[in-house]
């Protein structure tokens, strides 16, 4: 079996270091996997693959005239991924890919693709690293109805927020921390800005409700303005804080949203640092719930050795989304929220439950709104900061 | 497709009731899903299923000679259903069973039986419930060792440990009312004795390790004498108590033991009632955890159901355990332990760290020992209580 892999980043390199330690292992079970071309950029660049005679390209048609069936995408790109991705599945490869921009932003798109050309789409990587979550979501949709889904999905946010939590430094401190560990980006705006998270809840969330979800209806709030003070508030309140995504299927409205929550003690509270945390709603059970690494070389070679496998042995799930319902994004399940502010605006006196006040801050924690209400209560405030509150069980 | 199920319990009423409430989503999916025949012991007794024109059948050999390819196994009987699933494999049909005493009993007969006869044998349902565990690690084992697997994997004692806990109640006004709400069976003992998640670590530990694991080897100590003295002996110490089933593969021996254990503030001390939870440990990830429902009627047919679907689609993995290695068992890695005893014979003077006494009760924390040595240690007392110290992180 001949396969390509485009990228040859982290997740890259943790693929070909499976597929060459494990060769036996492979082999004992009828996997005798071997990579045919590696695309990358920059084909000066000096590289370190286990299996010494990789052969490298930088000419993306190789790979496209390539005879190999399926190909392993772990590139960063967007629109280039995109094009390449649908290129490969139109000459009849079957695509693995951990690339969740591009699994969140074209999910129709591909999805239908895959039909038309009878090949593959497997995207285990895309979300929430080593711990399978994609794929027992998809064998539960044939005879269950999920009609809410709650994660963990952005490990940098996660490090930054428990780090916060448990050491009592400010934000700045932490991120500078997690930056000189590797942790996080030295732009890390997709991941404490929320975008990282919201691609995966996008690509959940359509999966299991089959229906469309566009990425600019998710309400997203990330972790950047959160300071201390906030941290203080909580847990106050017997709270700590976390960047959840969420969604909820609730009469026919998906209820969908990422922002820094206060959780009680329970077990999004308990996730700390990079760690993952899944937990699904489902008719069939109360909820299930996953833990495990959500980032990583080898973690996320491991998701999409899954996928690779199964398509492999023809295991693999063919794609059934169609987005068949076309149920409407609206946030209007009502939550108590927490609300910091430097000012209060006539529309945000209307929905204050309560108000502390100190030094220029003005700590809010509102009446029971929508989110969609508060969206507009606090659309002309300028530096704030904004949580849900988990309701006491 | 048609399929036969064996068993008309609280399990198989699930399953029933899934096959007839998702047709419409079922055949969506091209599960055109045909219940052929339902066996069962007493054909007086009447029958409530959502299809009014089932039939039922006390008659094996109906089932044995029907055309069905699939059959569904929900009894709770040893040797009858073992003989009848070899039976069944050997006409050429594929078995789902959430039998877990025939699965762990009979383990390397059923998959070597499963491989000669070019049948699937899907066990998802014998171990955790909803929660997905079996497939995953399956699909894992062909890329990654897995060398250690921990779980709370029987909900009848973690009903009670944790109703212990948290209500401070004994553990017979415990055991009652479990039994009133239909918890915990009439004759409780495969439960609290650790019988029933002795079965379940023998059969996720053999599949990790590809080695035959004798049930007697299983180091297996329940929870019927635990008192509310353990529990405040715990919890000065800042742990709870849970019972869990462990294995762990080190320097070629397998560590294997259904314990009590002092557990602190963690995944399993935050584990209630009937819930189960399970963490595994891997080479590409340090570990990662499920946890949910572990029993119940739609939560077992779930898991059913992902089997069974799997198989009529052919999506299921092939048998590959094949016990090829033949690691021994050996409890020689060393923990502390405490001990509850009234009686302190020689052997057990030898490995105290330190010890309490309280009227009769003398209650020792030990040094480190192996689960080995400290069987020996006890070995001649009478009414004891252990339960295995969790090391702090």
């Amino acid at each position: 079996m001949k396969i390509a892999i485009m990228g040859f980043g982290t997740v890259g390199c943790g693929v070909e270091e499976i597929l060459y330690k494990k060769r036996k292992s492979l082999i004992k079970n009828n996997f005798d996997i071997q990579i045919d071309k590696i695309l990358i950029k920059n084909t000066d660049k000096q590289r370190f693959p286990h299996q010494k005679d990789l052969v490298f390209t930088d000419d993306f048609d190789e790979i496209l005239n390539s005879d190999v069936d399926t190909v392993i995408d772990v590139t960063s790109s967007l629109e280039e991924t995109h094009e390449r991705i649908v290129a490969l599945m139109n000459s009849g490869k079957n695509i693995v890919t951990a690339n969740k921009a591009v699994v969140s932003k074209y999910f129709e798109e591909l999805n239908e693709l895959a039909v038309k050309n009878g090949v593959y789409f497997s995207y285990e990587a895309s979300v929430a690293g080593a711990i399978p979550v994609i794929h027992p979501i998809m064998e539960e949709t044939f005879f269950s109805d999920m009609n809410k889904i709650y994660g963990i999905l952005n490990g940098t946010s996660n490090y930054i927020l428990s780090k916060m939590e448990t050491e009592g430094l400010s934000y700045d401190e932490v991120l500078r921390q997690a930056q000189d560990l590797g942790y996080a980006e030295a732009d890390p705006t997709a991941d404490v800005g929320g975008l990282d998270a919201m691609r995966k809840i996008r690509i959940v969330s359509s999966l299991i409700y089959n229906s469309k979800i566009n990425e600019e209806e998710i309400f997203t709030f990330g972790i950047s303005n959160v300071t201390k003070t906030d941290f203080e508030f909580a847990k106050d309140l017997g709270y700590s804080i976390r960047l959840l995504a969420k969604s909820a299927l609730e009469a026919n409205k998906i209820n969908i949203s990422v922002i820094p929550t206060f959780v009680a003690d329970d077990f999004f509270a308990k996730t700390f640092e990079g760690t993952n945390a899944i937990k699904v709603w489902g008719e069939n059970f109360n909820s299930y719930e996953f833990k495990g690494p959500g980032a990583g070389k080898l973690e996320t070679a491991d998701a999409i050795m899954r996928d690779l496998l199964r398509i492999l042995a023809k295991r693999e799930i063919k794609t059934f989304y169609d987005a068949t319902n076309s149920f409407e994004v609206e946030n209007n399940i009502k939550h108590k929220f927490y609300i910091r502010t430097t000012e209060v605006t006539d529309g945000l006196k209307n929905i204050i439950d309560r108000k502390k006040t100190s030094g220029e801050n003005h700590m809010i924690v509102t009446k029971k709104v929508s989110l969609d209400e508060l969206k507009s209560a606090i659309e002309n405030l300028g530096q704030v900061f904004i949580a849900e509150i988990e309701e006491e069980k």
